[in-house]
């Protein structure tokens, strides 16, 4: 049950099942593997889900490795790209490694996770070997994955190396040995083909877990860090307390279950409440919020976010979820502002500013011409009910 | 015009003429391709078409590469096999080859041939290197192949493994920097897919010369070993010339146009003549087999032959195109001959065995538990007018 909460899909169910209770009996550990991109560092909550299943697995007393797609990298996935990616520089992927284990730290045990760099095994792969290992699979089984059929039915090329990307991180799990993989519902193909693989080379294959994809602060699209719409394990204790107050009701009870460590039993009763009359949404999302930055930082830090936040808003009477607007250093904040659509012209935003209607943070504004980038995390309040806030 | 002769399709015809006169302003040669099989070392007819057309090039100072696919052989083109063919033994290779040689030798001037052997350079290409080339071709492209397109339209699996042979075919062709390559037509999709690679490593298109493939002795089936139907190029005089007198006759043009040195004028004349009245299909055959017999053998052989065939067939009025039959040592006439159809039952045989009606080569048969064996290539009469030679 700890590892089917927060889980999507368990294929199949059954051998999960016969692999715990052997390795049980066996006193022999399970493999996990769980692949991570070196060409991203930067982990948000979205990813945190399955870094908390890989620890549950660590807290089993299995073994987990985390997979750098070093080599797979060059590659790339689904991404519907014609043209292969730039090599990474081995020192950059070392770097981002750094950056992604500091950051997985927080939730995973990292004394005792694994880390393996596949270039290592699937550099050595020669021609005749390859040929070997495409043998075993077929052109109809490739094409089966939803973007490549779609893509073939639509015209749009798939180019041949792109047929490698499965194969290869098929083979890590032959070469690892693989009992559990994770990964995103996104990667069940490529999950599924390493079965088939290891099936071929005589392994018993492994078992797929896929986790939910979250959604951003916006409620909409998946969280990434492309639609802004992220909340990255790194951030400030008051940046990460006020963006998950900002995420609308509807995902509490997802955020609980996939971003916290709430028991299966915590998550049950929130759902009742959620049902129910007495149902506190801002109350809840406090308290999500003081749970995730505890995470992340601590529970003291937690407490002061909240605070701070409360004398912020609450106090000033300010709305939690307001919205937020991207700036570059250069952007003016009237040129935001109107891009921001908040305000309809620039005309109107001038009169504003010379009534003495915006506000930052509580202080007027008496010059529109000021640059943005010095209001940046500020609440920039216009008139009385529009409020702002530029990142 | 030289090298038009003989050939099915030139593509593209212009970049033929462009490369040879870019040869003869320059003086360097053409690097010429061919790809040979090293799993099949009988050579017999059909193959010395394409064999004839390298002569060609090198009779006109070009230089002429005989690729040896030792790495390709193991992946098995278009077979339809769905596994990986077993390696074949190096020095299984090293021999077939030299049978080989000695058999193109009667044909290619062997000392100004290049031997090549595709393992050389495939077999150090890596993943790497792979994921390189695949990224510049596309699933649907090779889809395009036709007997691909038949399977996977028809759900007959193809093994991913397979898409990777024209890839390492084409490949060779960039290696070598083939100005030109030589194949037969069901060849042309693989060569084709060559001029896509070496312009992607930026080379010069190789121009693709296909030959056309020839029906064997039956009329009908392409020329093969396992169809029976073939005329090896080893075969004896006598043998070589009885098989081509047993073609039918509207093969005499294509055999004299593919499979002798007869100039174009020669061919005209032929095709003219064959229009005709005084079309003499029988005449006509006994030169084309001179002809054929004087290429493997000697001028003085295949007179031999003609004149032991006369002796043998006509003197005794017994046909040309008689029909044979394939036996192995194990058989007996009787069994042999039911088999072939030309008697009926066990029972008429034995009935004209005691009538004294089946000679061998002349002689009276008065045992009909004979081994089939020992008549091998012998003339059996039967009656009047069923003739039967057992091969």
């Amino acid at each position: 049950d700890l590892i089917r909460k927060g889980t999507e899909e368990i294929l199949p169910d059954d051998a999960l099942e016969l692999k715990l209770q052997n390795s049980i009996k066996s006193k022999q550990p399970l493999e996990v593997k769980c692949g991570c991109d070196p060409s991203r560092p930067d982990l948000h909550l979205g990813h945190s889900v399955i870094l908390r299943k890989m620890r549950d697995f660590q807290d089993l007393g299995h073994n987990v490795t985390l997979l750098i797609g070093d080599f797979t990298a060059m590659i790339g996935d689904p991404s519907g790209r014609n043209k292969l990616r730039p090599q990474i520089d081995q020192k950059i992927i070392k770097e981002n490694m750094q950056t992604y284990i500091n950051q997985a730290g927080c939730i995973l045990d990292m004394k005792h996770v694994r880390i393996a760099y596949n270039s290592k095994w699937l550099k050595e792969i020669d021609f005749l070997n390859l040929i070997n290992i495409c043998s075993k699979i077929t052109v109809s089984r490739m094409i089966e994955r939803e973007d490549f059929n779609k893509r073939y039915k639509s015209g749009i090329p798939i180019f041949l190396h792109e047929f490698l990307y499965p194969i290869a991180q098929a083979y890590d799990s032959v070469h690892l040995k693989a009992d559990i993989e994770l990964g995103g519902t996104d990667q069940k193909f490529n999950l599924l083909m390493a079965r088939d693989l290891q099936r071929e080379f005589n392994i018993n294959p492994q078992v797929v877990i896929t986790t939910p994809i979250i959604e951003g602060t916006d409620g909409k699209e998946k969280m990434s860090k492309s639609l802004n719409n992220f909340i990255g394990l790194t951030e400030k204790p008051s940046d990460m307390y006020g963006k998950i107050l900002s995420i609308p009701d509807e995902l509490i009870l997802r955020y609980f279950e996939f971003c916290t460590w709430s028991s299966l039993k915590e998550v049950k009763d929130i759902k009742k409440r959620s049902q129910g009359e007495s149902w506190d949404p801002r109350n809840e999302k406090r308290s999500l919020a003081r749970k995730i930055v505890e995470i992340y930082h601590s529970r003291e830090k937690a407490n002061k976010a909240e605070l701070d936040f409360d004398n912020l808003f609450i106090k000033k009477d300010i709305p939690d979820n307001i919205p937020t607007f991207s700036i570059t250093e250069k952007d003016f904040l009237i040129d935001s502002i109107v891009k921001s659509k908040i305000i309809s012209s620039r005309s109107e935003f001038k009169r504003l500013v010379k009534q003495g209607a915006v506000t930052v943070d509580g202080k007027k504004v008496d010059d529109f011409r000021v640059k943005a980038s010095t209001l940046k995390l500020k609440t920039i309040k216009i008139g009385k009910r529009k409020f702002l806030q530029l990142i």
